[in-house]
């Protein structure tokens, strides 16, 4: 990655870009959308923009380009970038720049950029483990926006390699199954498929979306004993989709 | 505000100073400190410091430097700014810039920062209102650590605004009392001060910690009955304390 797309400028990814006082930096005030790119196509871009839009609009926050601009920047990135084939592309949105303190400045002057990376190679059957250290906080809005505040699955995460594991499957606040760390969990019980609703804490994955339709499967509520036994299990978010080989202990 | 400190340089507070991917940014990946400077002296530091290297532990970050070097680098900053006398400095340590993913790199490169603000003037008792569009996750560890991770609290504060109040009493996933969106919360009940637990959900704040010793407060779970038959209420953060008028409906 040497080039990224701000603001409407392409500007060198190694020289530094944001003001300190960013509230994207300084509060977490800001969403984001990791868009897979193959064979030069953005895939389910109309629902990763569509959710990046109802995230803003509860947020308060303006999203200043249309879905048309948003789309050619991506591909003008990628060329800039000599990644025309696949790509993980990042769109980050903030609240830009503000004082210090929670409100806003009256006329927000937010900060939109895209970043491009490599589509990681495939990976092996994931090795999950529930995490303990922490939980999804269902009862907050904000466990069904894809925002900035990423720390409750990063701390879940460091857990899942200090226990051995790949993954960690976040519980809700009542101890069901809610996500994996970065993905959506799907689980094939008696034959059939079920993924976590969205009221239990999943995030409306873009991926999710097109499996429900796809593998016809229910959202519902679901046990930590239902997740033991399990006949298969994926994790799923916007850059694909992995096997899980076990949850260990 | 014209100059901050960062990794030990003073730079224009205007110019861009952060890496697009700095994990500040792209995840909440940090924590940060608000501290009051009076006549020259940074109030609390020591308990400040503390927080911050425990937060730090916590989530795997070092701290870079020593807490005489941060002490000397606040009064550095004051000066460059010209603000010998009153200030509210803010100091953030992120994890750095990193790739996409949750995994941190494997030898981080902490972004630590100072800026330097003025001390609000004192502001009319508050009118508040309890939170219905989100509540603190008592259930994380991340809610006794000031981290980057702000949003509920910001949307918690815009439904204060919108519902005329001037500040939001966040509830914890039981639905008792656990703090405002940037301040400790103090009731007298019945002759006593009570305030809630950080189990409960309360941010372990410095004035918090001041007062629970100086007033002799009781520490405890605090219902919302009891919030609406205080005798009397103060918020408290490490800038101060501000009354509160009443709660509204």
């Amino acid at each position: 990655m040497s080039v990224i797309w701000l603001n409407g400028d392409f500007v060198a990814a190694d020289k530094p870009a944001l003001l300190a006082h960013d509230r994207g930096l300084t509060l977490g005030d800001g969403l984001f959308e990791t868009i897979a790119v193959k064979a030069g196509v953005p895939l389910r871009l109309d629902a990763h923009l569509k959710r990046l839009r109802d995230g803003a609009d509860f947020l308060g926050l303006p999203v200043p380009l249309s879905d048309q601009i948003l789309h050619d920047a991506i591909l003008g990135l990628l060329g800039a970038n000599g990644m025309e084939g696949e790509a993980a592309v990042r769109l980050t949105l903030t609240a830009g720049p503000g004082p210090r303190g929670l409100p806003r400045p009256d006329t927000p002057a937010p900060t939109l950029m895209l970043a491009a990376g490599r589509i990681p190679a495939e990976a092996p059957p994931a090795r999950l483990v529930i995490a303990r250290t922490t939980c999804r906080n269902e009862k907050s809005p904000l466990s069904r926006l894809k925002t900035l505040n990423y720390l409750d699955s990063i701390i879940a995460r460091r857990e899942a390699t200090a226990r051995g594991a790949d993954d960690a499957v976040m519980l809700n606040s009542q101890g069901r199954v809610a996500e994996a760390t970065a993905a959506n969990i799907f689980l094939s019980l008696d034959g059939h498929w079920v993924t976590p609703t969205v009221a239990e804490g999943a995030l409306p994955g873009t991926m999710r979306a097109a499996l429900l339709k796809n593998w016809r499967a229910e959202e519902r509520a679901v046990t930590v004993e239902e997740l033991r036994r399990a006949d298969d299990m994926v994790l799923t978010n916007a850059l694909g989709l992995r096997k899980v080989a076990r949850v260990l202990d």
